[in-house]
């Protein structure tokens, strides 16, 4: 089974590599860009039994491991 | 408008990162784990008239800056 968690910074933590990226976006000359933040994505291959069992097993990873909860959140998508 | 443009390693390359993980994690007691791979989600909030400009910018800027085409792969999407 496939598992993506999407890990990103909390609405109001400063995102510098957001930041260099938009001001980067700019002088390359995209002007219509209004806000840039930068996430990991990870994908996950792993053995489960059902959808469910890997949604909990992989909710555990992100908490203890992949995701830093005081200042990022983070997002499951199970695809099988 | 908002755009979320996800870049990974193409296959092949090795992920060492994704590997660190895949090791920290089976330390942590995760045995059904296969693989990790880990990616970049950079989520613009850009100005465009349409999806289809949007698109064609965004696919721009991945060209341009956020995907490195020797080695990452990207994929882009909008929502409105």
């Amino acid at each position: 089974m496939k598992a993506i968690v999407n890990v990103h910074l909390k609405k109001g933590v400063l995102d510098p590599q957001g930041k260099a990226v938009h001001h980067a976006l700019e002088n390359l000359g995209f002007k219509n860009v209004e806000d840039v933040r930068i996430g990991k994505q990870i994908l996950i291959e792993l053995k489960a039994q059902s959808v469910e069992e890997a949604e909990k097993e992989v909710k555990e990873m992100a908490d203890r491991l992949l995701a830093n909860p005081v200042i990022e959140n983070y997002t499951v998508e199970i695809l099988q």
